[in-house]
């Protein structure tokens, strides 16, 4: 194990930590709230610790394979813990665990809170809850390998292990290109949103705040109702952008070079079909507790949206809907939005995988001297991305099933511990029940958040980085 | 498609059948009841059809792997349709769905009943309750296979099919000699279980119920409240042999031949500590509820045997323990017993397998170049191996997904349509909440009972034949 040159990286990583803590520095300063001191404070300590670390650069700068997986659940934590602390000192969160689940939440785009109330925070915190959203979205270190010249060339070990979806590509030759196109789409469409939001009536607070919160799909609100006192342009505006947002940003690419049809793969017309299919299902189920069908399918447009994109935000009480609609909800969950995106869940390629996987067995055992290959938009899928899809789904079940047990020594019922484990491994926020939309966390005991930190950070990871943080074999030498 | 061979050997399934009549019949003369006129009668209704269809033996006997599938599936539905009739027209069950629910549920093993009182069943119908468990335990295909002579070796098709379970292998080289050591083995354990149940103080009656519910780990009893009001000799008896009807029978015949270092493998030393863990962390929860430690233990280990063995018998009302022990009792429904046992679920070996490929994965993703073999008993299992229970996962996910969400339109809670279906898929028998161990699935409406149907057969005849009978693949020339 490379220790030096982890301690390096974090290094650099909390050098941008402190930057990204100007951003409710300068809040705090525009609203004159003493906040903000613990913000600038926490930003200078994490620019000293960061410099110290960073400042020699190690001879030896090669990175093995279980390096970057180690960096990049490290990181997150690192992030985490650091983040945490100017939320504790300030006050909005009294205490300790409770902010890091908040900023956990936060760089996960989970949006699971431990708060009741949050029209009281400051703004600060306000801002720094949605901003953590917005830079967990994309990926922290993949933005620092971009940007900053570390290893000879060895950073797509930390860039395959934070981003290990099955469709990632590169879009270009030139890792650090496609990062910088991603990058632009990412910023350009939070931008194109933010405008649509002003055009809405939102302060330029409350905009910066959605946008960012959509953009990592995230789900922190700044209202105790989420979304729902919101006009009904501006919810149909989210509802588009959290679409948007769980849309491989390669179709992105594809579309602004003109090519449309590579732009809708089979996942991105899964995801669509999925989409529109939950919509019809659940506005029939619920159409009489709404005055219109307009309405109807307004709410239910935004909560299916709300939920496949892993986002969070709610404009209605879905936990009060019928079981055929909560059933179709919490399978929407489990879903997710599309690979290369910055949406969780398991997400839909893989489900296609797993499903074409599956028929070719099927009818292998069917008709044994039958020759058949996987194929995805018409390209045969590797044995080596079968196997490693399939490993992913077990083990994406073992941390549910493990969770959901160890989470019910709170004595809380079976749909409240489930569904509080499905929002946060798949990094969406509410679930059904004590943990429904109009509820919140802060009821777990600590070792119940601990464990619900641990799904945030393993489902935003795409838990094989967390898993082989804990693999002992990883610490061998 | 050999439709010739395919009504050939349904015709054989239907002479059986008759046989099989015989016990309910037999039964019906010694307490005098009128119900056995309707088992007679459908006995030689079945032998005449039975006949009518296997008299001429086709001349093409080639039977192909989606025969053998298409066969299975069929014989099972088949041998449902008809086992119903006679619980319908006595009078037992007024409705035929219902009827066929019952059936399907003893040929199964599963053991859940639409019937809320069953002591004012006629003895006939409780018998024959019990004796479909007994049959479908062992497999009817595999036991006629064995018997009757019918095509040239090409038999292995059909069993296969039959029982798919990873570990399926043969003791002697001969499939005959094999099913016949397994036959006498189970009836000698039954036997066993007979004589001891009759030393406790069991009627004759109550003996036989017992002992082919126990040996097919299928779960019907004869009393309102299961097996709560025997005595805790009985019970343990009970628990005794749920556990041993739910170890692979490969293992006794090792024990017979003295080597028992075979019999204590794997699979068996990981049922046995699932097994041993449960009830330690079970029991530690519910102590309370109980006067004693001793009976705590005894009610904890009876419902642990029942629904891991997945028998689905009860001495106590487990829908009233607190949630950690609920999401305990789930698990083991999942878990299940050996594969080559009578017992159902996911099956112990399967769970061994996913997991030791999915820790391989893995170590690979953290040392690329390290070369790694998944190994079970000291022995590397086929990639082949591996790929179909990987598929078998991935079908049974959506099996069990599409059930609930298609049972979530009888609006029950989340919970009971979860747990019926888990208890009908890996054919237990009682779930949780509206079909906990004091209920039943009467309530439900005839298309939700239809599902629940297909998901008992599905789960016994573990996906893959009743996935290949409506796959459109399978009937294309």
């Amino acid at each position: 194990m490379n220790y030096r040159m982890i301690k390096n990286i974090t290094g650099w990583l909390l050098l941008f930590e402190a930057l990204f803590l100007l951003v409710p520095s300068v809040t705090a300063l525009i609203y004159m709230e003493k906040a903000g001191l613990y913000y600038v404070g926490t930003a200078v300590v994490c620019a000293l610790i960061g410099w110290l670390c960073m400042h020699k650069k190690p001879a030896d700068t090669v990175l093995y394979a279980r390096e970057g997986f180690v960096i990049v659940s490290m990181s997150w934590i690192v992030l985490s813990l650091f983040g945490a602390v100017p939320l504790w000192l300030c006050g909005d969160v009294p205490d300790y665990i409770d902010a890091l689940f908040e900023v956990v939440s936060g760089y996960t785009t989970t949006g699971a809170s431990i708060l009741a109330e949050v029209e009281t925070l400051t703004h600060a915190s306000l801002m720094w809850r949605s901003f953590t959203h917005w830079v967990g979205g994309m990926g922290v270190l993949v933005f620092i390998m971009a940007f900053v010249p570390l290893s000879g060339g060895q950073n797509m070990h930390i860039m395959k292990a934070e981003s290990p979806g099955p469709s990632v590509s590169k879009l270009v030759p030139r890792v650090k290109t496609t990062a910088l196109i991603l990058y632009s789409l990412y910023l350009g469409l939070t931008m194109l949103m933010l405008v649509l939001l002003l055009c809405g009536g939102m302060t330029v607070f409350e905009a910066l705040n959605t946008a960012f919160a959509t953009a990592g799909t995230g789900g922190f609100g700044f209202r105790n109702d989420s979304m729902a006192s919101f006009s009904s342009y501006l919810q149909i505006v989210i509802t588009v952008f959290m679409l948007l947002f769980s849309i491989d940003f390669g179709c992105y690419y594809c579309v602004l070079r003109g090519k449309l049809k590579d732009a809708l793969n089979a996942e991105v017309r899964t995801f669509l079909i999925i989409v529109f299919g939950a919509v019809t299902v659940i506005t029939l189920n619920v159409r009489t507790l709404f005055p219109s069908i307009g309405e109807a399918i307004r709410h239910v447009f935004f909560t299916v949206a709300s939920l496949i994109s892993t986002t969070g935000f709610s404009t209605v009480d879905f936990d009060l809907w019928p079981s055929l609609s909560q059933s179709v909800l919490v399978l929407l969950m489990f879903v997710g939005a599309c690979a290369g995106s910055t949406g969780g869940g398991i997400k839909v390629s893989r489900l296609i995988i797993l499903f074409k996987g599956m028929v070719k067995e099927l009818d292998s055992l069917a008709h044994p001297h039958r020759v058949r290959k996987v194929t995805v938009n018409r390209r045969p899928i590797d044995h080596e991305v079968i196997r490693s899809v399939n490993a992913y789904m077990i083990a994406y079940l073992l941390v549910f099933t493990l969770s959901v047990i160890l989470l019910s020594i709170d004595k809380h019922d079976l749909v409240t511990n489930f569904t509080a484990v499905t929002a946060t491994i798949n990094n969406i926020g509410p679930g059904l029940s004590m943990v429904g939309p109009t509820c919140n966390f802060g009821f777990f005991s600590i070792p119940c958040k601990l464990i619900l930190i641990f799904d945030m950070l393993a489902g935003r990871l795409e838990l094989f980085p967390m898993l082989v943080l804990l693999a002992p074999t990883t610490w061998k030498k």
